[in-house]
């Protein structure tokens, strides 16, 4: 890692799990956390994040990632039957070369079905009523 | 899970993991084998499977996916510095409408350069010596 790769403390989702920014949450362990994607490529996009720092897969603590991952099965098996879909593309991106936005390691977890292709980025976010409805389903699958 | 969701062991995964079927492999440890994409969407493509039989995301065991994870760590690491890469993506794939099309666990590592798309499927198999020239490279920076 270079200087400029280093760990920004101030990144939105870090602000988030501070509390400092709202999010509709649906899990969250003494590890991990995770809510609505604000700007879903699909409804009942979740995102998954450590709450140690991490900037990405090149810096996360292995020991962090194995419990990450965990996480993102139990949520991945819970937004697959909470939002009733036929499949799920999992994707995490790092450094903006490889897509991410946000330095702060994260799993997007997409809810998929058959014949409907992922919604392409636009920049829209999602109206809060439709996000927490779409919450309410992931959590009742996880409860 | 339904019955037509099970693990098929005559998978070409499978099959390259009890070394019926070739491949250009990248890297091997007691529980994981990382090896060449055939239909690279970037040059450097690498998939991370574990050996344990697994479907996908959703039927694999929490210690099997956490050792996964920690092989496809090491191999993005050595993807991203040997091939120059400026990123990377991540993808894994559960069932059809999510992308999946053999089904033994696999997580793409795909290296990404600025402003270089992925290449779209095309079905049209790499070069074999293409790949052993990408493979050197990664292998190289695992040593």
């Amino acid at each position: 890692m270079t200087a400029d790769q280093s760990y920004d403390p101030n990144n939105i989702f870090a602000r988030i799990l501070r509390g400092e920014l709202p999010c509709e949450k649906v899990y969250e362990d003494e590890a991990t956390f995770a809510f609505m994607d604000i700007m879903p490529r699909s409804d009942g996009h979740v995102l998954v994040v450590p709450k140690a720092p991490a900037r990405n897969m090149l810096d996360i603590r292995p020991e962090d990632l194995s419990r990450l991952m965990v996480s993102v099965q139990k949520v991945a098996r819970a937004v697959k039957s909470g939002m009733a879909a036929d499949g799920l593309t999992i994707q995490q991106f790092n450094e903006s070369a490889g897509g991410q936005v946000v330095f702060h390691i994260h799993f997007h977890v997409l809810p998929r079905w058959d014949g409907v292709p992922l919604r392409p980025h636009t920049g829209q976010m999602e109206k809060p009523e439709a996000l927490k409805a779409h919450a309410d389903r992931i959590r009742a699958a996880l409860a």
